[in-house]
């Protein structure tokens, strides 16, 4: 494999590390993963996080997996494994079936360069789409306008420069004096860790805030616009992304506030016909009770927002729409 | 002082103490408050806190004040400070004016018997004032209904057995059976970690959620009613509450979930025409970005709701509104 790096994954002398986003911002530690295990523990504790980015990072993981001398068996059981370590997005299983497009088992065909070659040009595909969405959608936020975004869809997300979070730093580069209000995102909190470790390292000012001061900051008319990336897209629109975005969406409906979603064509499930369809993780209830005692809680990673409060519009790759289309699957 | 006790407070022996709640539920610890100063901080660290609970505790510590000697021109700027230490809940400023009336400085009068009885009928009062509460909301609720809180509103929010909280209690305990979900209301978990602590004590099931899920329960018809208290009521109808109960609201409304209040009169200020001129308190920036960076949060301690998000009604302790009336000041 070819020498890369991006914010969170690197490849070096055909080894491949992940920055560890469980540990940000308070420490930078980046972790080898040797094997396909590796990438799965890493993926499922949210090591690796972002609906593009896992899926990179498992393309890569099976092309070490390939340079290590896997056999087609074991190459293909550990894209099954890959696919199943976390469900709702989409990004994951696409980009592992498009590695093992064509490899056969047990004693079938594995051209090992071409996994390798496929899982490079995913990568490099990432970048050029989160660079295409910047370009759809900077022109959508107007000088000094204040933008509400949710999770983390830069950088950590993707390899390039993000979803959402790429459509604000290209705005911001073009010259908009944008100010980013940043939800923390509980559980875990990749707002207030990573949007925010980000945002410093670009310069762009912003605002940490709790999810549940969103409405009352749009009540206030703080807020001109949201955007927020997704996890899958259903073929009508609607989409999955991390949980908190349905309750922005409801409140951005609720003030008039133009709500965005910025996601490339490899985060759209045009095989899952709903919202309704979209399997949704559940976690560990640890991750929101702490150590509070033992009891019920509901601990869902995302939710499903409807495609009719995507008022502001779909920025894609593809271009910029205001409201989902058949034109879009072109 | 008669030796008193309620699930946060307690008085014995002519000392007051209160249950440290910043170190709930990993430590049950009793400070005693000896001076008003104690009282100030124990205020403002939130280690007594509540609308209702925090005018009885200011309340108290002046008449503790009184007995210990103080004059009157110590014990008027003493009421005048414990006024000034959280700025939202009317009842903590109520509370003292109504204890001081008649408290004239340097050297006037200080009748401390009647400071000390006006303490203990404020106590007592709020006991009777939960009770009606209880009484007046529990027909709201059916048996089966879930019901969505927001904050901590029960016995460690008042003396009594609390507001919103008290009013599931009541409904609970009449043989409905409820279930409760419970936002763990971020920045400081007064739900994750108090309202939980309460209903494992009484025994009612509930489930934890984190605030950004509350929408998505809604949408799953998994909520038949929502109940929060407040820490102001103005003239209008309009309500300040622990930050986030607006997001509540406005999702409420977008599903068609009742959103009900529950307050006693100590927390209606008439003098206030409306929400917007309700003092908003802002805390620390740490409470939200831990050891995150040094960086801009906004941290509102609370939002104000508007009375026409109010689509159940308001449970008072002089009956229950289905909507805000003139009829409420009697």
């Amino acid at each position: 494999m070819k020498n890369f790096e991006s914010l969170g994954l690197r490849v070096e002398s055909g080894r491949l590390y992940i920055l560890d986003q469980e540990l940000l911002p308070r420490e930078e530690v980046w972790l080898e993963s040797r094997t396909p295990d590796d990438m799965i523990h890493f993926i499922r504790a949210l090591k690796v996080r972002g609906a593009p980015l896992i899926g990179v990072a498992a393309a890569l993981a099976l092309a070490r997996f390939v340079e290590s001398g896997a056999t087609p068996s074991e190459v293909l059981e550990a894209g099954r494994k890959l696919k199943a370590a976390r469900p709702t997005a989409v990004n994951l299983m696409a980009a592992v079936e498009r590695v093992l497009r064509g490899v056969s088992a047990p004693d079938g065909d594995l051209s090992g360069e071409r996994v390798i070659e496929r899982a490079e040009d995913i990568c490099a595909e990432d970048v050029a789409l989160c660079a295409a969405m910047g370009r759809n959608g900077a022109s959508q936020f107007a000088d000094r306008d204040s933008v509400l975004t949710h999770c983390n869809t830069g950088g950590l997300a993707t390899v390039g420069i993000g979803t959402a979070l790429g459509v604000i730093r290209a705005a911001f580069e073009s010259g908009k004096r944008l100010h980013v209000y940043v939800d923390e995102t509980r559980p875990l909190l990749q707002g207030g860790r990573l949007t925010t470790w980000e945002l410093r390292k670009l310069g762009i000012p912003f605002t940490l805030i709790c999810d549940n001061m969103a409405a009352m900051l749009m009540k206030q008319g703080k807020i001109a616009k949201a955007i927020v990336g997704s996890d899958r897209i259903a073929r009508n629109g609607d989409f999955a992304n991390k949980i908190g975005t349905y309750g922005v969406a409801v409140a951005a409906a609720h003030h008039g506030v133009p709500f965005y979603i910025a996601a490339p064509y490899t985060t759209i499930d045009w095989e899952c016909p709903t919202g309704e369809q979209i399997p949704i993780e559940e976690r560990n209830p640890r991750e929101v009770r702490a150590d509070f005692g033992d009891f019920a809680v509901y601990n869902p990673a995302f939710d499903v927002t409807p495609a009719a409060l995507v008022t502001g519009g779909y920025v894609l790759d593809r271009g910029f729409y205001k409201s989902w289309t058949h034109e879009i699957r072109g």
